[in-house]
């Protein structure tokens, strides 16, 4: 039987350091801020909003959602760029789908890297890449953190990646690269993807793919790790490794929904609270 | 036999489109200029600041030397910040060593990203992480630019670098899983070196170890790139690459000196060249 890693647990545990330090932080008179800039009304985009909203109340965080209907680019990087300057705001994200003409990189750019919680300015990446303190984007965060908690030994670990987002694969190959293990990067290019994840202490699966990886992609023993989120025709999750098909073969396992999911959540207040004292804070 | 990949022709295929881009330039009335900053009396680097001014006379590039007697961290800024915004100047690079509490990182943010030829602003290594329009730290691009100018088949390949310095590895890694090749990192922590590099259908050896690649990393036929540039106790340089051992098995090999060195600095002309018209020029 494989080990399923407990994504919810995770998220608690974290949950109550963030309570306790948001606590603190409210004690000395800061109320910790994140503002989420929602240039769109697509549904599925308000419902994760509220999902932020909620994680954010449960812990002490004040969230400010900043809805922007039919914005222009400029309307969009100004609203960023007043967040960022504004003191009385820690974090600042911004959702998508964008208005035309605006790119992710443009929003990032927008945002101060000290209150970039999610990793979105080109810059933050940059900095991910150098090992000086930043913020990764929180899903890419979430996979190293889960590892961690899980007490995973990634130290001359064989890591392979499948996907090479700029805000997944990429940053997470950046992390596990700062914690010593050797890592891969796959992609639809690579030839012979059952081979190369087969070599792996550590599968992260990160390709928006559902159920692409299988047991024959992964060695005996292995850890998994599905960042995949792939909605589903009567509105549920399924991630991009076939938990059915590698169960029993895989040595632990992220499940999709109550694995890297809440962990990211619940890591973007982590991120806004540590935004207050970061160095390049306001 | 190894067949040796000859960097210097490489460089010389290169200088000739270099001179001819710098001569359209200048009958525009625009001077092709790289500021070379160097804040050190440091021998090594006056040496290799004179091989760039050489390079720079040989292709019609301007090349103007900034030398800084012990500057304070703000003096080096300060002019840095000076030759960013100014518009005579195309390109800006930093030599090393640099004066006590000053970072490369520190310097970097402190180059213009349109002028960044040498890609030492940490938001340029994001850029590229991301796939914009930037500068790649010269060396990385050296080793992407002789893959393509030997037409080394790069998609779904197997590509292994050892090394996960800032300015080689990791950029190198970037470019190269842009290219769509199967990128993994190696580092000083990686379980059984000789194992991993010995799957790779090309090797890149970033690491700073005089010959630490033999034979038994290397795949037969496989291409291998020798980063390295270790000084001898003569006066000479070796690679990374133990040449001796890997001829016979490696399908083709860089020499050093002669390979990615030549090509590295001829691209810093290639680049400031480009950069007079980047969109984010000055």
């Amino acid at each position: 039987m494989t080990r399923v890693i407990d994504g919810r647990a995770i998220a608690g545990a974290i949950a109550d350091e963030v309570t306790t330090d948001a606590a603190a932080l409210r004690a000395r008179g800061v109320t910790p801020t994140l503002a989420v800039v929602v240039p769109t009304d697509d549904a599925a985009t308000a419902w994760y909003v509220r999902s932020i909203e909620r994680t954010a109340g449960k812990v002490g965080v004040n969230c400010r959602t900043v809805t922007l209907t039919n914005p222009t680019a400029a309307e969009l990087i100004d609203t960023l760029d007043e967040l960022s300057a504004d003191d009385t705001v820690h974090g600042v994200i911004c959702q998508t789908p964008l208005p035309d003409g605006v790119t992710l990189a443009d929003v990032g750019e927008h945002i101060a890297i000290g209150k970039d919680v999610d990793g979105a300015n080109p810059a933050s990446l940059g900095r991910l890449a150098i090992g000086l303190d930043t913020f990764a984007p929180a899903t890419a965060a979430a996979v190293a953190e889960i590892l961690r908690r899980d007490e995973v030994s990634l130290a001359g670990a064989e890591v392979v990646i499948v996907g090479r987002s700029t805000v997944v694969g990429k940053p997470a190959a950046l992390l596990l690269l700062a914690e010593n293990a050797t890592v891969t990067v796959c992609h639809s290019r690579t030839r012979d993807l059952a081979a190369v994840c087969g070599r792996a202490d550590i599968v992260v699966a990160a390709v928006g793919s559902p159920g692409l990886v299988t047991k024959d992609h992964v060695k005996t023993g292995a850890v998994v790790i599905d960042v995949g989120t792939n909605p589903t025709e009567d509105g549920g999750l399924v991630g991009d490794v076939d938990a059915v098909s590698v169960n029993g073969v895989a040595g632990a396992l992220t499940p999709v929904p109550g694995g890297v999911g809440p962990v990211t959540t619940i890591l973007l207040m982590r991120h806004t609270i540590d935004a207050v004292t970061h160095p390049d804070a306001g």
